[in-house]
């Protein structure tokens, strides 16, 4: 069984199961914390959202970046749930005081000196698999972060490259029981961003939930058709309210 | 919904979900026997083997070929199974007369001339998913089967081949929903095949019924170390007996 | 170095570079014999075109089959150079008996029956690597082949599947000087099928020149905007006359 | 035509065709000042050199870092050779004061607060392409740049991740004539890195000048087998001289 990685009380990991939900950007003070309490009532017991944002576009929106990172902290009090939330530059880490869960996306899986410096801090490192990495290279990564004496780290499967193009990526999910063979780290699932379509996200996260997965993360926007980003793999909060509901009933059949 | 296939009375699809299992390869009377019996004993409603095997390197065991049918139809016989195995010519096709269901493996996922003959004939047929094939070219092929007048056709997502090299394949559970999306056939999935590795076979089958498949198909042998080929990926009787507990209670809980 | 395939006087290895050239799909008597008397005079030392073609689809022109065989078999007669076409199924076998290459497409790189039964013949065999096989697969196909008695073999790069999508696939030209390494089979490139695009097909033929390819396999068409498949990959005849002379060039420099 | 991005007097595109040579990692002065000789005295135009290296694994020799770069400036002082080295972070930029070319690994194609950053210098970029980026993400990569006032962008082809276990990677040279298509700027390639396997560099190199690269950077040492990094795939100086040579055989051919 993966350890438990607390989180302001909260186990990821250790046999617990947890719903990491909101939306990719942060968009404004009333989106974050509407959708943050709608995905609590859900079950939800971290939030996420974007604040730095990788486009790879310069020209496609950023996120709101530092003013991001307020926003979630306002959401963060009212609420009182942890937040996860992405670090793109070690420059940014001294805003991230109060983020409870650094995530280093799939770009960034192998900045090595961003790892490194992760390492030195003793916050909750949320590592992504790159697009094209193997699962060996994902540990070698979750290793950089360890050898500087941090080792509350959380896996994250979020899809790899291939040639398929009906999804944005191909969610390879046998990498959650492959990685618990491996590695005592916890091991959670992004369907959101692997498939790239909301209708597609309900029954992977189900998958995952089957598959062992110690949690999913997933994308909810109130405005799914109005999001600045990633709105067409969003779920409205009521269709994650759905998906709760579903997801827990597959873990209890386990 | 997809369509119900019926298989002398067993249908797939139609909301029902099937288990197929059994040896990669028919090895002999004793073997087949013993573990269709098993198998059925378990829950599973087809029985797989492989009399024809399509091997990388022509010095690897071929398979008993027309020996082999003629085992699985002995099996057949005592158990009442309707049985599943794979063609590799159109040449053999009289072989196949009390076949039940005629697998086309991934690489001949685009033998059209083999389709087109599947398509002429009144057998159901399940088709395999390519290494390399995007889910819009195994509908195609589908189409080539349809287009003769034949429309029993079962689709098979069995993992598809990407960069890494811990599993055998990368296994695509989302091509389940995806396909459900685009047509009526029913979907089933092959962790076996896709894995190769037996300690993940397991929460595959598990994630692929919580995924939407109408049926998983699972390689058993009696004595997996020695078996013929594939042994590294067959389950044993005991470990399918409780594979196929676990996954009806994930069933049961969507 | 390796060996020379002799067809009817012509060396495909044994230190010889050929150009191999023809259109997509035999379309019409007068198509034919036209565009191999101007391949002809470009340089092109065997004409290639397609009778029996594999098409994604089932309602896509699937080639003239047998009436194209005999189209290239009078071009052949006119210009007395030997043809290359490729077979789909063992059952028009006998159709190929003037052929002088027999061409074994990528998706059936593993149908390992129809390779089987081509060992058994005398015939030199072009054998084409699939879209999502390794190099040493390649070989053991050619092992089928092989093991029957027949060691006319010819290897052909054609591309490979991957995430991009800005050509057809992707070229993997790094298969010749590695394939040299481990085999004395003569390796040829099929640059149109790997790109897609025809403003691409000169600098790669160049490039498999350069990386010490036994040949290049070229799409010619004589109306490439009309052609009945492929049209955007084929190059008109003058443009080949250019490539040709351009491929010569090169070779010399080597 | 590509423009010419002008180091120190060496044009990189413009027509030009440039070598670019050096070790994986500089290791001690007498290293790399010897290297640098050899392969100046071959015809390679710029030094190549790691200082600071991207190694998976923490484990492994991580380069010379602050002091690999002033073994570097050593060698540009004796040589006069304009020298190209990788950064990792921002947070190195100073030391890369009197660099002529900053490198931009695979790694960190989309580590867009760097690029952000290296578009406010005035420094010439080597944009390398990720292991699992299109050329179009690659452009949009180099925009990141452009967007900041830098316009002295190179890109680099330098391998793909696919299924092929037989290299390291797949060497995509059809990104050449295609980026070219694309872009005006120039376009190098890295067969070094794409193939991992000494042997199979010089083939590819002469390919990569046959497809109208702009140059090539080929890893060179003069003892590979006791390199502390990529031996395998680093040439002796001979080896490097005798395919400098050939490499501009290939050139005047065209």
């Amino acid at each position: 069984m993966s350890v438990c990685i607390d989180i302001n009380g909260v186990c990821i990991g250790g046999g617990a199961f947890q719903l990491i939900a909101g939306p990719c950007s942060v968009e404004s003070k009333a989106q974050i914390i509407s959708i943050a309490q709608s995905v609590q009532r859900s079950g939800a017991a971290l939030l996420r959202g974007g604040a730095f944002k990788p486009r790879t576009s310069p020209y496609d929106f950023q996120g709101l970046r530092a003013e991001g990172i307020e926003l979630l902290l306002e959401a963060k009090k009212i609420t009182n749930m942890p937040i996860v939330t992405e670090i793109l530059s070690e420059r940014h880490l001294p805003l991230f005081e109060n983020v409870d869960v650094i995530q280093v996306g799939a770009r960034n899986m192998q900045n090595f000196e961003l790892l490194t410096i992760l390492g030195k801090t003793d916050k909750t490192i949320l590592l992504k698999r790159g697009l094209a990495n193997t699962l060996s290279e994902l540990l070698s990564s979750a290793e950089y972060i360890l050898a500087g004496g941090n080792s509350n780290i959380i896996l994250c499967e979020r899809g790899i490259r291939t040639f398929e193009t009906h999804m944005r990526n191909t969610l390879d999910l046998s990498a959650v029981p492959a990685l618990k063979e491996m590695t005592d780290f916890p091991v959670i699932v992004d369907p959101s961003h692997a498939l790239g379509i909301a209708r597609l996200v309900a029954p992977m996260a189900m998958a995952a939930a089957a598959a062992g997965a110690d949690g999913i993360m997933i994308e909810v926007h109130n405005d799914p058709e109005n999001a600045l980003c990633d709105g067409a793999q969003s779920l409205t909060p009521e269709a994650f309210h759905d998906l709760a509901k579903k997801v827990r009933k597959v873990r209890q059949a386990l």
